[in-house]
This record gives C-alpha cells, structure tokens and sequence, in this order.
C-alpha cells in the first residue's frame, strides 16, 4: 500500500464501498457525537467524512489533534445511511471508518480559522498566506488562474502563436511609471530596471522574423498601489507581423471569448467575431466612456441642434458658444419620485460638475423646469427622436464636449445602476478603434500626441501630409469588457520616415526622435515587417472569472498595499557586504516637516 | 486580398500552379542570371523563390533592394521545370513570377549577413541580436526552446501538476549565491531580492495544499559567468505532496523522456520507467562521478584486493594506508602504441593527479611495469575478474578515495572520448539517488550537511538517534543525462522535530535553527504534508537537445558574459532622481593597485 494514500480525498463513492483504503489529507473539522468522532478529512482535491468510534484506536488520536494537522488514515470505505448522503460533495454518499491514523504534522494555534468564511485583516491573512491559501474561496481563486492561464497558452499556440521569454533584468527607460532599479556587481553606478512590458523585445522579435509571438510576461511598474494594481503582474503579451487592426482581431477574440466561456460558469459571453469595434468618438459620445459597460442598456444622445432656440436658456447659451447637450434616458422611471432625479443632480455637483438637468414623464406628461420651458412639442419631438417612451425619465447633461461627455457617461453608469438595469451573468466584450493621433494640447497651446507615438496612423504617410492633424486617426485599439479596459494595442509604426514625420507634426525633431528611440529606429533600418499587438492583463481577466474586486485575491503571494511581504519579510535590510558588491550606499530620506 | 499575404513563404506547392498569390516575407538572396532575377523571399516559415523577368516592373524595383529589405510580392504561381525541382523545400517544386512589388521595410548595409553560416564575434551578434536571430540556426534553436517549453507544460499538466506564478520580488535569503537586489522606494534602506530559485514559496505552496505544482520558473544569480550560465535562467520548479521519492520519478520520468522523444530528432531516449536509480557510492564507484554520462560504456572498479599484498609496492603501500586502487578498461587498446598510454599518465599528472598507471594487452599477453611487478597470473585473475579479454588494456587510479574515484572518472570519460566508445545519437538518463545525508568536514573536524539539510533522513528520526551520521542517507537526488545533471531533488524534512534534530547532529543549536531559518519551520508547524520535488534545468534541456554548448545560443536576448545587453544597454547609468527614489546613492570602487 502506498505510503500516504491510495485515493485523494474526492475518490471514494459507493463504488468503493467495502475497500480498505489510506488517505492522507488536513483535518478540515471534528465533531464529537458522543464516542463518535466524525472527522471532515481535507486535501486539494476534496473532502472526505472519516469515522472513529470508541472501538477504533484513531479515536483518542484524533481527539486530541488540533484542527489544520495532516493525518493519514487507514480505514474502510462504508456507505452512509440514506438520510446522511451529502449530495453536494463527490464524496457524500460514503463514510471512512478508521482503523488507525499516523500523525504526519502536528498542528500548533491558527491565526485563521480554515473551515470558516470568516473576514480577517489583510495583515493576518497575507503574514500567514499558506494557511489563508487553504481557505476554500482563495484556494479555488488560485487555482482558477492557474487553468485560465494554462487556457491562454493552449489558445495561443492553437493560432499559432509561439511564446518566447524576454529578459527580466532589462535597461531603463526613459518614459513611462517608475522602473525598479537593479544595481549592477560586474558594472559599478550601472542598474537594470525590470520591465513594465516586455514592449521593445516584442517588437525585435517580430523585426528577427519571428511572426507570432506571445508571453504570459511578468510586468513591473513601481507604482503608489490601489485595490487593482500590483507592483508585479502579468500580461497576455502577444505581437504579430504582416498583419492589419482586423487580424489582430481575429486571432485574439477566439482567446478571449473561449477562456471566458470555458471558465465564465454559464454566463454568457460576446461571442469571437461579434466583438463590436465601436469608433472612439462614438463611444465618448454614446457612453460617456472609452471603456463602456456595454451590459448597461443606457445609450447617450447628442441634443444639441434640439437647443439652439430654446425656452430653455442655459442650454441654449451652452450650444451657442460651441458646448453640446448630451440626454441620458432613464427608462422606466413614471413611478421615481422628484427625489431621484434631485439626488441625481445633487451627486453629480458631488463628483464636481457642474449638475445634471432632467426631464420626468409619466404617461406622456413631462414634468420637470427644463420641460416646462423648452415646451412640451418640443421636448416630444426630441423624445420622438431618441425613441423614448411615455414613462421614460431623461437626464441632460450640458457644457464643453468632454466634460458633458464625462458628465452623461457617469450618469449613464448610475442611472442604470440605481435603476438595476446593468445585465448580470455576462461578459460583454466590445473593441475601441480609431483613435486620434493627436489631439490640441490646451496648456501647452500645441498639436501632441493623444495616445503612443508608435502607433500607425491611419493613411500613414499621405495623411501626415496632407490633413489637418487633429482629424488623423491611430490604428491603435483598446479591449474593453464590462467596462474595463484589458489592454491597449496598436498596428505598430514600423516606418522610419514615418516615425520621424508623425513626431514631426507634434514638434519634435529629427534629433529629439534619434536621442530618445534611436535602439527601435536603428532596427527599422535594417529590414522590418509590418506589426502589431496587445497585451490584455492577466490579474484583471482572472478577477473578473473570479468576480473578485481585489487583485490580491488572485495572486498566490502577493504584496500588501505596502508593497511588502509580510511572510517572507521583504523588503529586508540587507548586509554591508552585498551593498558594497554592488557599489551603492543607502540614504536616509530626509525628515519630514 | 489580403494587405500582406494570402501565403506565407512556406505554404506553397503543385497544386497552388496557376494561383494568383499575394507574399511577404524578407529578401533573403538574389541570383541575378542575366536579365532574370531569383529572389529568395523568407519569413518565419519557410522560403519561397521568387521570378522577375525583364517584362515584370517588379524587376527594377528588386534589383536594387538590398538584402533583408521586407517586401510584398503580387505574382502567379508557377511550376518549376523537373530538373529544377528543389525537393528540399517544402516549396521547391513551384516558383512565383512577380507581377508587382511593394517595398515594406528598406534595409540598410547590414552588420551581419543572415543568409550564411559564417560565423561573427559574439559581441555583433548580440548587438544586433534582432537581425542574428533571423539566421537558421539561432531561429530554429529559439523556435526548439518555445516548443520544449510548450511541450512541458503540457506533460506536468497531464501528471497532474498546476503551474503558479510566485513572486519575482523576493527577500533576499543568507545563503546561495549572490542575490540580485532591488531598492525598495516604499521602505527606505530595505531591498528585495530576485529568486534565486522559489524554493520556499513552493514548499508553502505545499503546506498551503496545492498538492501539484510546477512553474516553468525565473532564477537569478548574481554568479560569474561562463559558456552554461546566464544570470537569468529557467528551471521546470516542481514539488508535490504526499509522495515517496518513487512518486516522484514516476511522476517526471514520462515528462522528460517524453519531451526527449518530442524533439530528439531521431536519437534514442531512454524510456520513462526505466531510468537507473543508482545509489551515489555506487556512482562514485563506476563512473567516479554523481553524474556519470552512460552513454560512456566504460565501468570502473575497485580492485584494491589485488594489491593486498602485490609485487607492485606502490599500489600495496597505498592499499595498507587505507587508500583504493581503481581499475579502469580500455577496451581493444591492443594496436595502441605505447604512446596513447603514457600520454595517459602525462594528461592525468597536468590535471594534477598523482598519475595514471597501466597495463597492457596483446592476444592475452601483459604489457607494462605494472603487470611486470604484480605477475603475468595475478593480472589475469584480475582480468578474469573484471571480465576483461585478451586485447584490453587497463587504467590505474590509485590514492585515497575520493582522489582515486575523481581520477577514474576523469580517465573513464578521456579514455572512452579518445578510443570513440561514447555512443552517438542517444540521451541516457538515471538518477543519483542515496546521497549522504553527513560528511566529515576535513578541516573543521566535525560532521556537516553533505549536501541539503532541509531533505529527509533516510529513516527520520530514529535513524537520527541511533546510527553514525556518516552512514545515514538522504532522500535526496539528482537527475542526470548525457553526463550534465539536470537538477537536484529531494524528498524535504517537514517536520520540525526531525529538523532541530538533523542540525543537531550537524552540531547548530536550535537557536541557530530558529535564526536562520524560522519561515519555514513556523510555516511546518501549522500543518505541513510530507512533500518533495526537484527542478531540472530548462536551458541546459535545450542546450542537449539543440546540441549547443553555449547557454546564449537557446536564449532570444541573452546578456553577454559580462552581463550587459548590448542591444538595449543595460545596465546603464540611470537619472539622480530614479536613485534618490530609491534612497540610494552610487558608490564609486576602490582603484586598484
């Protein structure tokens, strides 16, 4: 018999009743019913009930161990009484009566209870993260991102994708958060840093020929943290060559649509291929938002031509000096007392703007000053218009473009949120396309760069030349679901003469493009294919699968939001010696105050 | 049609004659033959020969391209003449005529021609690592190390095993190598450290009841370099719980055989299920080597019996004073001169061994001092003993043992290289198992750790309490193939009892233990399962299999060995600002002399 087990502890069935079996596993709970000691024996696979009564010599063993110990049992597999099966567990329709136990590891005190949902500081739980990590909820989180990480891979290469590891101790760079610094033994006052993305190598894989490249790339960012960011994460890195923004596309979409499908547990998702590609201006203008919530039914319109004569003054002078008046519906809303949509303007002067106008109808009667003096026929006909019904609420939202933009995408969010109207149980995906290249810098008084400089422009050289520069487009997309961006990319700017122009028309020279990208253009010199990619977030598509609000929920060992380790104690002070080998002397920051 | 291509460079054959196709790829040769012009067009996948002749307008346009220029070609397909057929490309029966050309990427005068074998400094193919990656060789290799990776994975996840991501920031630990630092900017004074292997999170892992890990894992040391090292490398990380290290080599022989078998190319492999376990003394013994390349059919013995009481004195004398004679085959030496011989003993003396004595055969008569001095019928029961033939001749290494065993080895793997025995074309594998767990330290005069105090006695605690440290045995081995050892392992000590025990014995208090290494006793404390692993090289995989002894070789960005990137420039001096956020200073080295 094997030393430790012949089954995992979710083997055993009624199949098995009448075996003599070894299990070896962690005591997950005991109760005593009276000289019965009813032992749930845990390991990774399962749970399995064990039986001691007052004949077995397990009974005073088990007594006596503190729960969370590792034991291996052997007993008889039994079936359980009819009225005792636990359906709910792949193990319930049977019990193990113990013949003996041999103690493997003697738990001490817990910090944490395990068998319990029980909330405990993040402090407790990440110092003793191996005994939270045997709690069911983060246990299964851990796992889960192991398989959804595992079904990226399997994904990839099934389009024919190759990964490749690009190094970690890297060089720093110029632009972008802060690097973490790696000082260097061999090359005195010298450092690596390591990298926020693996963005350069990616795109020399593809000028070495390389055609379809992808990486679950470890990215480091020394960032102030917050709820949704760690200073280590991971990216579904991937770069390809001879391609357009639509195979792009089309390679990705299968991915990400099949490992949401397969990990979503019945939730719908926007199936590959019907990924909507919503232009960026049409998504600032119908949600407020780059990154929409498509399960938010709400759709925002543009009223403005409705106000340029109005009874309705404000918003009048508004479009008179070039502002825009954005209407929000709110469907349903009849039976909403004035309170609602009060507290909906009162919460947007909250947030800082500057308030949000309404409408109110209930059985085709408007209601409301806005109605009342923009005039019933007329406040009908934009109703008409924006195909609304008799007992749909409307909410304004009016001033300069993108801040009325912001304002309806807000209110967009919160109307369908107070309201109940966001779907549940889907993953809507949709694409952002065609962004600006550039876009008019108000403090700077100059035309700079909207997004990445190294993305293509649309209609590539032509267009630089030849339009106005605020209306050329990037062949540079976003991946959107449910409101959250997972990933930006871009069709590469693979061109030298290009590059220089595109810089060219934000103001920069020839020698400003040379001092600072010179390691990429030098290599576009020397023969490079056409190329472009993306990189979704790992933690964030795993939090999402795990409907989890924290990324510390799905990582194994994270940091705290200190950026330290509170189990392995890191950062640590280090000796004098290893500063010394690598030629750096620490420095106290200065007093405050 | 498509933007690039409605082919790639490999897809092309027979039955695509008379397709109007669309191609892209690099110019990777031209063959000018008077007014037509060959172009070799290649990409990731393949080649494809492409024709212009003197109608084509893509004919100019080609003819003054340089070399490794990206283009997209628009021609018909066409088949070659038979005697033309080239049936060692996928595409060599079919040939493009090119209609039109449309220039991607214009390349420059090149630092290295990627369309010969030629070889250049390691220093320029580093530099433009983005253009010596195109060439066939470094290709394949990095295309190999993708599909090992890949293949892997896909092995452990069908044993059963999770992969996990754990920390990259980690704290620096006492012992190993040279930790790289990272300053922490949070906590001023305190650093992290890169892993040097996750050695402790995937034991937590295992007290945390993950039962199957593995990680295609990240290391670092800050080691000096030489051709097999890199300061980051990856390792197959692994550990599982509630295994005996039979469990273990069951689990990961299919995974290495298998992934040998994959990608071979032909060479023999030996079989999951039947790797040799031999002990370690047993090793030292008959290959006079832990990892003893098998593929080597020498065997060394002991036969210091023989000279108990020998005309040979020097051999008697050293036998009486408690020293070993091994004997080391040559076999069918008899048509060797003297020379090859003596040259023997010269190698073993400039190695700095006492040297190397011999004997001789011919049709079954004895040559040499030694079978001169210890007699024509002592040597032929020596023979007879060692089952040797009339035309073998015979190494001597003599002296102490572990001298004596260490020159066996040396003179086994020299003679065997020399006389051609080491069989071609097959990857031998087998364990070391059986190290011991105690030495004695010569110079401290005290019983040390061997090797690993944190693997399992051979008999836990009683074996503790009641045997010579010098004989008890660790569950501990390594793996090995083709002479390289691919990894360390063991069956781990999770117990805290048999852990202050086990330094007890090494002469350390529990105090020291509690010191050093209280992480991971308080983790055992909690309830820990018994659990082992091992870590086999992933690099050092590719460099058998790709056949190369150069680590930078199997690595898309090497650093060079005096670890820079010479492509990026790291390391590289950072901003003032980047140091002070890290609340370090730069500290310039003593001048020498």
């Amino acid at each position: 018999m094997h030393a430790y087990r012949t089954h995992t502890c979710a083997a055993l069935n009624q199949s098995d009743v009448g075996q003599s079996v070894r299990l070896s596993g962690w005591v997950h709970n005991k109760r005593d019913h009276g000289g019965v000691l009813f032992v749930d024996l845990r390991d990774h696979y399962g749970m399995t009930q064990i039986v001691a009564d007052s004949d077995s010599p397990a009974l005073p063993v088990l007594e006596k161990l503190k729960l969370e110990s590792v034991v291996t049992i052997d007993g008889d597999v039994k079936a359980r009484a009819p009225e005792v099966v636990n359906p709910n567990l792949p193990t319930g329709e049977i019990e193990v009566f113990a013949r003996e136990v041999n103690i493997q590891s003697r738990a001490e005190e817990l910090p944490l209870i395990v068998n319990s949902a029980e909330d405990y500081p993040e402090e407790t739980r990440l110092k003793y993260r191996f005994v939270d990590l045997r709690r069911e909820r983060v246990h299964n989180n851990i796992v889960l991102r192991s398989q959804v990480i595992s079904s990226l891979r399997q994904r990839m290469i099934a389009q024919g994708f190759n990964e490749f590891q690009t190094p970690i101790l890297g060089a720093s760079s110029p632009e972008g958060a802060r690097d973490y610094l790696v000082p260097s033994r061999l090359h005195p006052g010298r450092f690596y840093a390591l990298p926020q993305a693996p963005q350069m190598f990616k795109q020399l894989l593809m000028v070495a020929g390389f055609d379809r490249y992808f990486q679950i790339a470890p990215c480091f960012r020394d960032e102030d943290l917050r709820a949704d960011r760690s200073p280590e994460f991971y990216q579904l890195d991937f770069e390809m060559s001879f391609v357009t923004q639509e195979d792009v596309f089309q390679a990705i979409e299968p991915v990400l649509a099949g490992v949401f499908e397969e990990f979503s547990g019945g939730k719908s998702v926007t199936p590959a291929g019907e990924f909507p590609r919503i232009p960026y201006r049409e998504a600032m203008l119908k949600y407020g938002s780059d990154k929409p919530d498509l399960r938010n039914p709400i759709v925002i319109s543009d009223v403005s031509h409705h106000f340029t004569k109005s009874g309705f003054g404000i918003f009048e002078k508004i479009v008179g000096t070039g502002g825009v008046v954005r209407a929000i519906p709110a469907p349903n809303t009849a039976e909403k007392s004035r309170k609602f949509f009060d507290e909906m303007n009162d919460w947007s002067k909250k947030e800082g703007f500057a308030g949000l106008g309404y409408v109110t109808r209930k059985g085709g009667e408007f209601g409301g000053p806005i109605a009342k003096n923009h005039g019933p026929e007329n406040m009908a006909k934009l109703y008409e218009e924006l195909g609304l019904g008799d007992d749909d609420g409307l909410f304004f939202a009016a001033g300069k473009e993108k801040d009325a933009a912001k304002l309806a995408g807000a209110a967009r969010t919160r109307t369908a949120e107070i309201l109940g109207l966001i779907e549940e149980n889907c993953f809507k995906f949709c694409w952002i396309v065609d962004f600006p290249m550039y876009e008019y810098d108000e403090e700077a008084k100059k035309v700079d760069f909207s997004h990445n400089p190294f993305s293509m422009p649309q209609g590539e050289m032509e267009a630089l030349e030849t339009q106005d520069p605020l209306d050329i487009l990037a062949w540079q997309y976003d991946i959107v679901c449910n409101g959250y961006e997972l990933s930006s990319g871009a069709i590469r700017n693979h061109r030298p003469d290009i590059m220089y122009k595109a810089f060219e028309v934000a103001g920069y020279s020839k020698a400003d493009v040379d001092e600072n990208f010179s390691g990429m253009i030098e290599a576009f010199k020397l023969g490079a294919p056409p190329h472009g990619g993306s990189a979704p977030g790992i933690d964030r598509i795993v939090m999402l699968l795990a409907d989890e609000p924290n990324i510390r929920e799905v990582i194994a060992f994270p940091l705290n939001q200190r950026a330290q380790d509170l189990m392995m104690g890191a950062p640590s002070q280090v000796s004098a010696r290893q500063l010394r080998d690598v030629h750096i002397r620490t420095v106290e920051p200065p007093k405050e105050g």
